[in-house]
């Protein structure tokens, strides 16, 4: 009795297994993946899920879809000095993309792509078609040398704390979809009036950064060298670093006029309210680090070496939370600190 | 400015980070998790995603929920000859669940006990609350010494066909579960009159059999020193031994007389439409493996000595695909082999 081939496994091969080109993932063929870990290495292990219309809205390019699924998990790899290696993909999609080749194949090719930018390989996953959800889970990892993972929790009073790229583009970018899927009137007439008054080509760049992540893949040996904590930011700049600050039982002071802003937002002053939601809007995925003071200018070189701007946004101090100083050298106030999809 | 902890960060720490007990898992205060694989040894990983009212129901107790979801896991791990060790989990809930102190209480003590029982940890994962959804990933590890893992495609000609415990009893189970939702009389009165007939003990076990797989590790050292191919039954025995098959380029011959049943279906035969169910439903997480002939005796005593029941159902032959000879000696034959959620 020759039974024919199941339709999952059929689909598996159709759009995930020429992703799998990695001896352990046995072609997608078996129940589990085999890792080979080099001799004196850690595996650093992060999973984020990314739930449609929470993190990313289901009308967008499905190859954008998968890049944002990965890259969001590179990010984290990244930010503990590791080198990424290979990830998992768990995918629960509606039926009706699951049975659209032009979707899932796009979807596939974008992941692909990303595969080449940033020399990983699809291990293994799982996939569920159903009604009307769309929720990926990647579980990517990475090698680090062992014991060497760079924490969160070993930030101290002196370091200098840094931030890679420029802050607050996605946050703006998500603020762009919403008005153009709902009207700017569905804004707050502050933030559309703020948005209104920006150029087109910024407005652009930011809608690009909320749909494609760049992690900074090219700064872990940096961090992995010279960093004394890390993180990426994620969630909001002002409550990431407070985030670290606790990890840390350590203040972090943050200066605004240092924030790095893209090219179009360097306008944004204190009083802005974009720049408000710049410092407390999600989707960065830059990496906050802190650099002892005699390491800084190392660190600063070898992220010159990797093309990746960091810039100096501030320090560390004894003492609990996180000050951020305006141009004027008072402190702001925020009520909200970050993105809590759980708030 | 002290600003307050994040509402997700709370949750974690509530129901999460007593779980998290290895040292690598930073007590969930990190990005990532650190793993140590020791010298000589493999991580295998196996992820699989249980979404709600595909792979069980909304309204099942928590704590099974959780357990399932990861049992689920470490059955793939014990396949491959593996010792479990760690997972990852990916939530995704209705509000209404993740606000509900009981369920999650009860969701996180049910993952403590399985973790007492199958000596694993958390290692890390996240969390999303969403409206109506409820997706759960779990992402397992285990260890063997390198290059051991056991793999689907290396049975050959003359080796022994094994299954471990019972076959069929989740796939009755889940037909009483859906009797009892929808009444019998939604179901095909044929099998609805075969349902009728059964002791109510045996409905009862098969109900709980559904709920909670009983994933074998305790095999998985039997395993590693004597099957040549070996994969959980998790999507109905005659697929998943086609599954095998066709990996290791061969023939399976099954003997309908040999299927190992629970006390009550002993009384399944040839001509029983419940037979037919067994042999072709899902979740059964029994393990099938191949064991060369002069390894047998050696398999079946350490079987024996883990406390695992293992039925001898068939053997290897040169060609392709299944048979199941019937207790007549002639082939019976299936139009579907197994379940298929994406057919």
């Amino acid at each position: 009795m020759n039974l024919p081939e199941k339709a999952e496994d059929t689909f598996i091969q159709r759009y995930f297994a020429r992703l799998a080109t990695d001896d352990g993932a046995f072609g997608l063929h078996d129940d589990a993946a085999s890792i080979s870990v080099p001799d004196h290495q850690d595996l650093i292990v992060s999973t984020d899920t990314l739930v449609a219309d929470v993190h990313f809205f289901a009308e967008d390019p499905p190859a954008k879809i998968a890049q944002k699924a990965l890259r969001v998990n590179l990010s984290d790899i990244a930010a503990k000095g590791a080198r990424p290696v290979g990830y998992f993909l768990n995918l629960t999609l509606p039926d009706a993309f699951m049975r659209s080749d032009e979707w899932m194949s796009e979807f596939s090719h974008g992941l692909q792509q990303d595969q080449s930018e940033f020399n990983v390989h699809l291990m293994g996953g799982d996939t569920v078609r159903c009604a009307n959800t769309g929720v990926i889970t990647i579980c990517a990892y990475g090698v680090v040398p062992t014991g060497q993972m760079v924490r969160r929790n070993g930030a101290e009073a002196g370091d200098r704390l840094y931030v890679t790229g420029t802050i607050g583009d996605a946050a703006l970018g998500l603020l762009m979809r919403k008005a153009k899927l709902h009207g700017l009137d569905t804004i707050d007439q502050d933030i559309g009036d703020a948005i209104r008054a920006l150029d087109p080509q910024i407005k652009r760049h930011t809608e690009d950064r909320y749909l494609l992540p760049q992690p900074r893949t090219g700064i872990s040996s940096a961090l992995l060298a010279h960093a004394s904590a890390a993180m990426d930011v994620s969630d909001g700049l002002v409550g990431d670093a407070r985030t670290l600050a606790n990890a840390s039982s350590v203040a972090l002071k943050i200066h605004t006029d240092q924030i790095p802003y893209s090219t179009g937002l360097e306008i944004l002053s204190d009083e802005s309210i974009l720049q408000r939601i710049c410092l407390t809007g999600g989707d960065d995925y830059e990496i906050l680090c802190t650099v002892p003071a005699g390491q800084c200018a190392s660190f600063e070189d070898s992220a010159v070496a990797a093309n990746i701007a960091v810039a100096h946004i501030g320090h560390v101090k004894s003492g609990s939370g996180v000050e951020v100083i305006g141009n004027d050298g008072k402190e702001l106030s925020f009520s909200q600190s970050s993105y809590d999809h759980f708030s």
